[in-house]
């Protein structure tokens, strides 16, 4: 079987390959031992489309609705005031922290299996604010082939999100077949308390860890514990991360997802507040990182 | 094959067989699907001795020496005046807070690569400061075979330590063969800079993190996104752990290790404070747990 059948034949396709086959092979002078065969991605615009919005931000939109018209107070400020007009861009100008205040707001006290019920029961019917398509078929097929042939030779595959990690936890093991306990993300606060019979954790709103640019490293270290070999991002958010992977010893892979393709997905780098790319193209100009050029690269972006 | 063969036939080894048995029998109405079949350890005193005195608070006295006599400022206050003493009572008594602030002393600035080097090499012949056997042979074999069971079993096992996981991830690949992604510690700060070519992690000597009594439970959902249905401890610091892994639906095994064995190991309990367990046991009256006695329920304590 093809591996890769969604790639053009392309020098990125090629990296990936050639990756693969040098840190598999057991004849391989750069063979690498199955527990250290970690790879992490990027979630927004490295998986999954990121344009207009992020996911996390139409689901906080849609359960604020109701409270940002009821309560004017709420929505005086940004970026509350662009979740009740729908302005995204005025939303997007408040960077991760905004959209992290409104998921903060949107779920603050729900249960985690209240969350998750709520979650489901949206993405089952949940559109494309501009497309109209099902947000679940924005997966890009390319990068689940990759996760598959990394999988396939064992690798570790985990999420490192600058979305919430309790929104995170519930899409990725059915988009992606990331299991929980391989995801970190940004973290609204979490306490406990002594409920009726039992201890009971209580989500709150304020938002306790940011997880982007250099905190994507430090959450590597906390959750997997060593440097992974290879790394998948598109933004100057996850450059630190690309950074340090390829900076270990031994065979390393950081990819850049360039968003070219304006007729098939969206073309965005330097100019755009959600997935800005800008120190990562001058990065990877000193050829430091890989790139995939989705206009160039992949024959096809979404699934079938 | 003998099963827990170092438990003697007793209540507590009756009831994890059977734990084990419902959860796992696919014509068992409690059968619990293998992902979500994830078991939760504490390290000290738990897994391993922790008389007189933490393991990891052993090593930091050791590297701190040369330091709290060339400066004797430092060693003004506890719990550093311990440290330069030998006074372990004095040190126990600043609690946990106190051996991470020794730990995070004695190791800030040090990579993760140089702290397991010199961790690595101090254990190698590292005694216990009574006994004089080495530090390695301290686990508790029916601690291991609760681990292999559980693992042949198809378990996830976990460690939840109020220890540094910098320092937990270095020993428990070795001793119990739970690898580094697998462990939340008590955390000190991280930091990254950009050093000669490359993003560096920059080790603090603050503690950002102490994983001990309700962060336990929150740990737990950070790192692994829910809840597990087996959790082993042994003082109040792991309680919360337990109730909020007893109050899950279905079947679920909640243990602790009690302490009774002055001849073979040590007899503590209310009055320690290395592994007080207090409130523990007051829980206990009710059989909201299942309690583990040393002295009474395993033949043997450590391997041959």
């Amino acid at each position: 079987m093809e591996r890769l059948p969604s790639w053009r034949d392309s020098d990125a396709r090629d990296a990936i390959l050639r990756f693969v086959d040098r840190v598999t092979d057991p004849a391989s002078p750069d063979f690498v031992s199955v527990e250290k065969r970690i790879a992490v991605f990027d979630n927004d615009g490295t998986l999954l489309a990121e344009q207009p919005i992020y996911i996390q931000t139409l689901y906080s939109i849609e359960r604020l609705r109701d409270r940002l018209l009821a309560e004017p107070e709420l929505a005086r400020e940004q970026p509350f005031a662009g979740a009740r007009d729908g302005d995204f861009a005025a939303i997007s100008a408040t960077g991760i922290p905004g959209h992290l205040r409104l998921f903060g707001e949107a779920t603050a006290g729900m249960s985690f299996e209240e969350l998750e019920r709520d979650v489901r029961a949206w993405f089952k019917s949940a559109r494309h604010p501009e497309t109209g398509v099902m947000l679940s078929s924005l997966v890009y097929q390319p990068m689940l082939e990759v996760l598959s042939l990394l999988r396939q030779h064992q690798f570790q595959c985990w999420l490192i999100t600058g979305s919430s990690v309790d929104f995170l936890r519930i899409f990725a093991p059915l988009l992606y077949d990331i299991p929980a306990e391989r995801i970190a993300g940004s973290e609204l606060t979490l306490s406990t308390r002594h409920g009726a019979d039992a201890l009971e954790l209580v989500r709150g709103s304020e938002c306790s860890l940011i997880n982007d640019g250099p905190e994507k490293v430090i959450s590597i270290m906390r959750h997997i514990g060593g440097r992974p070999i290879a790394a998948f991002g598109n933004s100057d958010g996850d450059v630190p991360m690309l950074e340090w992977v390829a900076a270990g010893n031994g065979p390393r892979l950081s990819m850049l997802i360039h968003h070219t393709d304006a007729v098939r997905e969206w073309a965005y780098d330097r100019d755009s507040d959600i997935g800005r790319l800008s120190r990562g193209l001058d990065l990877d100009a000193d050829g430091r990182f890989l790139r995939a050029d989705m206009a160039c690269d992949w024959a096809r972006i979404f699934p079938a």
